[in-house]
C-alpha cells in the first residue's frame, strides 16, 4: 500500500487565495496547487514558490505550487474557489452576480473535469449564490459543494468579545445562522466564554453593538484598508473547513448547506450549523429556533433567494 | 536587556508528575525542573534525561532537569505539586491526608524558600485540602495558590460527550463547579455542542448516565489500570493551567480557588470559574445558580470542609 | 470520494508503546490502535482512555482505544511492534533472542492477517535480528518491513553536542551507521552544529567521549531509572519515522534496513541512512567509508549476523 | 510576580512587515504592534484588525495591533525594521541607499526613544549598510542590531536542494556567509542531506546551478510577480531570528553581524555563523576558509564596505 499525500487546489490566486494556500501548506494538511487565469500565471507561480521558500524555516513539507492548467488540480482532495471580482464603480449589484456567476460556472467545469470526485468549498461573494451556482454546475451530490460564512463571521464575534471581556480567544465560542454580513443572525443565547453564557457578562446594549459591529465587520476592514478586502480571517476560516474534511474531523462548524426542508426552507443555500468531515458536508444541526430568530431567519433566506433567481435567470 | 527562559518546577517524579514535565517541555512553555525525594534521585534524574533526548526529534528546545535538591527550583515561574501518596491498604482516609497535608507542608517550605514571587498549582488529592494546605502553609495571597480538578473533569465530559454525539472534541465544550470527583457539580445547561446546547442533542437519562461515567472516571481508570492511576489526562489539564499562567492568557478555566464570598462561601477552597493569566489566578466569575445546583454546590462545600478540618486538627 | 482517517497500531502497551501512541496521537497522524495480549487488555484500555481523555485539552482529534484483539488493528498504514521482553536474571542472551523472535512471529502473524498492506516498524531489541525475524514471517517485501534504532542513537548524540555547546538541539546534526548501542558507528566528519563540523568546534578527545557516552546512552537511562528502560526518546524516534511514512515525506533518517548489496552486505538487517515515505522504505543512501569506518561497520554488521543466526537456528 | 506578554513591533506594514507580524503572533511568540507612517496608519490597523480576527480559528492568544505612533511600541523586546522603499525608475543605487538610509535613522531615533533595551532586526535592503546604519544611529552595542540575510539565502538553497533531491526540506542542511544575493558566499562542503554531504548526491556543474539559482533568488521572484517582492520567506526568515532571541533558544543562525577582527574585518556588517539567544547576537562563530572562499568573502566585504561609505558620506 502506498501513501499518497493529499492535494487541495485552491482556484484565486488573490490575497485570500494565496494566503489560504500558505496556510494549508504550513500545516501540513496537504499539497497545495494555487491557480489562476493564464494571464496572472506568472505572479501566481512567484507566490507559489515564495511560500516554498518559506518552508524549510517553517519547517513544513508540503509542496506548493503555481499554475493557470487546471491539468494540474488532477484529483484534488478538497477545491476552494476564492476567484471572482470586486464590484466596480458603475457596476450594479445584479450585474457582479452575473459576472461571478459566469467565473462559477466557468471554475466548476474545469474543476469536475479534473478532479470529479472531490469536494469544492466557496468563498467568492455573494457567497450563497456563488455556493449555489456551483453545486447546480456541479452535479455534484449536496455533500461535496458547501460555502464559506459563518466560521468568519464567528470569528469575528469571538474577536470583538475577547477584547470586550479581556479574555483569551480560546474561550469564547458564538454561534450565527443565515447569511453572510447585514444578513447574518447571531444566537446570542448560544454564546459563551468559558462556558458562561454572554448575556451574563455583557449588557444587552453594548451585545447589540458587538453583533452590528460583527455584521459590518467585513466592511469595517474594507474602510481601513481603503483599497482591497479581508484575507486573513477568510483565509483562517476556510482553512479550518478544509481541515475538518482532510481529516475526517466531524467539526461541528457552520456552513452554507444546500437545504432540503431543514429549518423550513428547500432549494437553497443557507448558513447553518454542520458536521463536516470525510464526507464533506455530512449533516445538518436543526435548532428550535425563537419566534425572533425564526424571523431573522426567514429575512436572510428571502435574502439569498432573490440573489439566487439572478444566477437563475 | 536579557530575556531569560521561563522557569517551571514540577514536584513529583511519578508518572503524573513526569508526564506534565514533559508535555511543558515539549511546548516550550519553559525549562523544567523535575523534583523528587532523595531517595528517588536517579530515576527523577533518568526521567528527565531520556525526556531532554526526545527533544531533538520532537523540535522543543526547553532544558528538562532531574534533581532531589530544592535550590535547582530557584526562581520558578511556576511550581507544580503532584507530590503525595495513594492510599494503602488499612490507611483510613484521614490518615491519608493527614499524611499528604504533611508531604505539601514540607514541599511548600522548600518552594518559599527558593521561589518566594512564585505561582502554585496543586494536583495532589484529596485536591481541595490540599491546596488550603499549601496556601496556609505557603502565606502567599490567594492568587498564587490554585488547584486542578475541574479542568480534568470537564475534559472526561468532553470526552464522553464527543464519543456519544461522534463529534470533534474542539466544539465541545462543558462546564463543572465544586469538588473533584463525585462533589462535581456539572452544569449541563452550560455545556455544548459546536454552541447548541447538549440537552438539544441528547436524552435526559444518557446525559446523567455520561454524568454519572464523568464523576467516577478517575475510578474508571484505576479500575482498568489495575495498579495506579490517570496520568496523561491530569498531566494535560495541569500544563493547560500553567500555561494561562506563562504566557499571560487570561483563560477562563476551573481552579480550586480560595473563596472569600465568593457563591455564598468563605475559607474555602472550592472548584470555580477563573480567569487565569500573568497574575495566576486573576478573577473568580460568580453564576446565578438554579436551587438544585446550589444544593448540590453545598453538599460538595460541605465535604471540602470537613477534609479541611482534618488538615487544620 | 470519502476521506478516511489514516490508522496505526502500536504492539506492546507498555511504557515505550503507550509513549508512541500517545505522541502520534497528539500530532494527529493517525487514529491509534494499541494491542497488548489478552492478560493485559484492560490496563492497555486505561492507558488509552486516559491519553484519549487528555484529547481536548491538548486539541487533539485523533482516537485512541487499546485490545488485545488484533481483529481491532484491520488495515493499518503503519504498525509498529514494542513487544517483547527485558532479559530476566539467568537468562542467556541467546535465550532472551529465542523468546523475543517467538513473540516476533506470532505478533507478525496477527499483523499479516489483518493489514496485508501495511507497513511495519520494529523496536523490540535486539531490533536488527527481530526486524529480520519480522521480515521472514511477514513475507513482506523489504520496503514495508523497517527497524528503529539510528534516529534515536542520533538524537541522543545531539542532546549531547547541544549540552557541550550549550547550543539549540535545532541545529545539530548528526549520523550513525550500523547496528544499536555498542556497535553504533558514528560518522563523525557528517555531524555539524548549524552547519559547522563539530571536529571545528570540540576536541578530538572530548568527542569521543560523547561518541561513548552515545553508545551507551541506552544504558545510562537504565542505571539511572534502576527499574526499566528509556521511553520517551525511542517514542519520539519511532514517531518520527511513522510521521515520515504517514505523510509521504520523503525524510532522510536513519533505519535498520534489508541489505541487498549495499555497502558491500547482503541478507542482513542493518542500520543505514534510508529515505522514509509513502513507499515506507524508499530507498538506501551509500555513502562512501573510510577505512577505519568499513572496518567498523564489519564488526557491527558481524555482530548482528551472530544474532540472527540465533534465530534462523 | 506578574508575568507579562513578551512584545515585538514590526516597523513597516508592506507585505513582508505584515507577513512577519502574521507568523509571530500565530506562533504566540509576542504580541505585535504593526507600525507605519501617518499617511498608512488606517491600512496598518486593518491588517492588524484582520489578523487578530483570524485567532480565534488559528487558535493563537496574541494581541496585534496597528499604529503610526511609536509609542505604541514602548518597552518591546524585540523590533524588527522592514521600513524602507524600493528602487524607482531612473533613482540610482547610491540615491537609494541614502533615501533608505534617511528612513533608518528616522526609525531608529524613535525606537531608541521608546525601547532602549531592545533588539533590533533589521531587513531592509541593502541589509548590511542598512544595518550599519541603525547600528551607528541607535549607539546601542553590537549584539542588540543585527541584520537578516542568511536565513533567507539559506531556506532558497534548501528548498532548490530538497526540489533536486526529491527529499524533505527539513533535512536539507545549508550554509551561507558574506552578503544578500549577489555577494552570498556558500559553503557547499558544509550543506549536506540528512547528513550526507551535498557534494556525494549532486554533481558540481548542477550544484552550482542550484548556488547561482539561489543567488538570484530575491530577482525570481520579483520577475515573476512583475510588481513586487518576496514576503512569505522573508518573514519566515526574520521571525526564526526573533523566535531564537525571545525564547533564548541560542540558535546557530547566520546573521548581518558588527565584525571587530573576526574573519580578518573590522568596523563592518557582514553575513556570518552566529549564535542568538536572549542577549541577541550572543557570538560569532569562526570558521577556517579555503582561499577561494575568502578571496569571494573579501569581494562581498569589498562590496558592502562601498555602501556603508555612501552612507557614511
Amino acid at each position: 500500500m502506498t501513501i499518497n499525500r493529499k492535494k487541495v487546489s485552491v482556484v484565486g490566486a488573490g490575497f485570500t487565495g494565496a494566503t489560504t494556500a500558505f496556510l494549508i501548506a504550513q500545516k501540513e494538511l496537504a499539497d497545495v496547487v494555487l491557480v489562476d487565469i493564464p494571464d496572472n500565471e506568472n505572479p501566481t507561480k512567484g507566490k507559489a514558490l515564495d511560500m516554498l521558500e518559506a518552508s524549510p524555516v517553517q519547517g513544513f513539507d508540503s509542496n506548493v505550487t503555481g499554475t493557470s492548467d487546471y491539468a494540474d488540480t488532477k484529483d484534488s482532495d478538497v477545491v476552494i474557489i476564492t476567484a471572482g471580482m470586486a464590484r466596480k464603480p458603475g457596476m450594479s449589484r445584479d450585474d457582479l452576480v452575473a459576472n461571478n456567476a459566469g467565473i462559477m460556472k466557468s471554475v466548476t467545469q474545469q474543476i469536475v473535469k479534473h478532479s470529479p470526485e472531490t469536494t469544492i468549498i466557496v468563498l467568492t461573494n455573494p457567497v450563497d449564490a456563488m455556493t449555489y451556482t456551483v453545486f447546480k454546475e456541479s452535479g455534484f451530490p449536496k455533500n461535496r459543494v458547501i460555502g464559506q460564512s459563518g466560521v468568519l463571521d464567528t470569528a469575528r464575534f469571538r474577536t470583538f468579545i475577547a477584547q470586550e471581556l479581556n479574555m483569551s480567544v480560546k474561550d469564547i465560542t458564538g454561534f450565527v445562522l443565515g447569511g453572510h454580513g447585514d444578513d447574518m443572525v447571531p444566537l446570542i443565547r448560544y454564546s459563551a466564554a468559558g462556558g458562561v453564557p454572554l448575556e451574563k457578562l455583557i449588557s444587552p446594549d453594548r451585545l447589540e453593538e458587538i453583533v452590528e459591529r460583527t455584521r459590518k465587520g467585513g466592511g469595517e476592514i474594507v474602510n481601513l484598508l481603503g483599497n482591497g478586502s479581508a484575507y486573513y480571517a477568510p483565509a483562517a476560516a476556510i482553512t479550518e473547513m478544509a481541515e475538518a474534511i482532510l481529516k475526517d474531523q466531524r467539526r461541528v462548524l457552520p456552513s452554507i448547506a444546500y437545504l432540503e426542508g431543514e429549518y423550513g426552507y428547500s432549494n437553497i443555500y443557507l448558513g447553518v450549523p454542520t458536521i463536516l468531515g470525510g464526507n464533506g458536508l455530512e449533516d445538518v444541526i436543526e435548532l428550535d429556533l425563537t419566534a425572533d430568530e425564526k424571523e431573522a431567519l426567514d429575512k436572510s433566506a428571502n435574502s439569498v433567494k432573490h440573489v439566487m433567481s439572478v444566477v437563475d435567470a
